[in-house]
């Protein structure tokens, strides 16, 4: 160990390592990204499942000059699919509980944050998101004693926070099912057929059409249809069927999880996804909206100084 | 002409001509069916959109002993990717006004049912129903004064019918979201790795279980997740998944268009999904639920026969 960490020395290799990607972060002492990679080695392409290999192409360079480092992995690669197994834990849960649910991969060379899970009448479960929370309650220190957490995505998360920890949890599959209507049903024949880009206007305005009806309509079931009948009937152009299908989606998961509530909610995720569930929110009467940037690896970060892994920093100095 | 027709004579060429497949009927003076024919040439699968190939290959033999018959068709035969395209029809639209829009192929050898679309603030399309639509008024004469029919399928229709004529109808995609689910998304994936399939008690079980569910949430957004959260936390048994799956489908379908009304429904459609359909909607509290089976067939004959196109036989007679 070299003993006392300078503002140049990292402290943690942290990795967030997906279904279909994986980043690296090269932590210093204060939690600052010092260096980072990426690649495409999601869990579902690892080539003949040898997770090992990944680890060192990524990260072999960092661990061989700083031996002394520890490694830290949120994300499917806990799944039965990953490299190891990290039973999910029920909830509550917070970062306590997660640092002490840490496994290591064979061999413990890495070691891998559990997933969360729901049981009873409401079952649920999450994976990497549970770092995400850590790292924004780690962020923004105000929002464990109550908060709403929406996080979009493919599974979009919408989480209770109470006294630290997650409370409670709805998924809501908003992106795959787009993608899966944009891909494989009917509703992706327009944009499949006419594939150039609307100008971003008229497509924030077809996006929040989709939201209106759904508003207006109540239920988005009886309005799916829409997203092809408007253009066959002269009322949508094709190359916008698409941003209005995403407006009738988005809408769906808002009216449901918001449950007419109009309180503040806190967005965490892709700012692109994040601005439109922004504009989505405001024509629902929320408009007190936060966003909360680079949860993950703070949530790591947060995570692995519970678990004393830091190289030099215990909890009572951070 | 033969002039007098026999009961073994043939009145009329009768076809069903979807997207993925064609069912062809030799029709008797009575519309009973005396001959078929099936190819899977939906209009999907015409190689180089030679539908006048299809068309010789599937009934070329019946014209040729009968050359006075005339051929009518029904379906996506009649959309801008079919034959030649029959505009759709505006609602109010019962057989009358089918039969007053039907379109020549070129050449003439075929007439084509007009689809029937609903303008304004709902807009929405039908092709092929409508025909279904005109044989279930026609069987049953009473449902003409005002019925709810339910046609389930890729894209179930409900429609109100009043005065013998479409009044207005919604569209649901539970087929195609299913399927689509089923195909391409995480939902689908237990089934893919687990393809014994279940016994039917369990299935039904499961089935009617996802129908409850969307009872007791009223809306199914929150819970499709929960078609694989049950499995992962051990409450579902991964092989029923997609029957519960179904069951959360099929139930938000059956909740929004039933709308709180316990009247009685009118099933059009596969026999083995009218039977899902009537076991969920009796957990619904609907239990006054007919079903009519051949509706295609008779809607043809139906619009046949007011069109004047039916060999030897007036409307007057029928």
């Amino acid at each position: 160990m070299d003993g006392v960490a300078t503002a140049r020395s990292p402290a943690l290799i942290a990795l967030d390592w997906g279904t279909s990607s994986l980043r690296a972060y090269l932590l210093g002492p204060d939690g600052a990204v010092l260096d980072s990679r990426s690649a495409p080695q999601g869990i579902m392409q690892v080539p003949g499942g040898d997770f090992a290999a990944v680890f060192e192409a990524v990260t072999g360079e960092w661990r061989h000059r700083w031996p002394e480092l520890k490694s830290i992995a949120a994300g499917m690669i806990g799944s039965a699919q990953g490299w190891v197994e990290a039973p999910y834990l029920p909830c509550p849960a917070g970062p306590e509980e997660l640092a002490g649910g840490l496994v290591p991969v064979p061999g413990g060379a890495l070691l891998v944050v559990p997933g969360v899970a729901q049981y009873g009448e409401a079952p649920n479960v999450m994976r990497g998101e549970e770092t995400q929370i850590a790292g924004a309650l780690a962020l923004n220190p105000a929002l464990r004693e109550g908060s709403l957490l929406v996080m979009p995505g493919t599974h979009s998360k919408w989480v209770s926070i109470e006294q630290g920890r997650i409370a409670r949890f709805d998924t809501y599959m908003t992106g795959e099912l787009f993608a899966v209507l944009r891909g494989h049903s009917i509703l992706g024949r327009f944009a499949r057929d006419v594939p150039k880009a609307a100008e971003d206007a008229a497509a924030d305005a077809a996006f929040l059409r989709g939201v209106q009806a759904v508003r207006e309509g109540g239920q988005v079931a009886p309005l799916l249809f829409s997203a092809r009948a408007l253009v066959l009937t002269g009322g949508l152009r094709p190359e916008l069927s698409l941003d209005y299908l995403s407006g009738l989606l988005i809408g769906e998961e808002l009216l449901c999880g918001l449950r007419g509530r109009r309180e503040g909610v806190v967005l965490i995720g892709d700012p692109a996804l994040c601005r439109r569930y922004r504009e989505a929110l405001a024509l629902l009467g929320v408009s007190e909206v936060r966003e909360i940037e680079n949860a993950a690896t703070a949530g790591l970060w947060r995570i692995a100084i519970q678990a004393g892994l830091a190289a030099g920093i215990s909890e009572e100095t951070v």
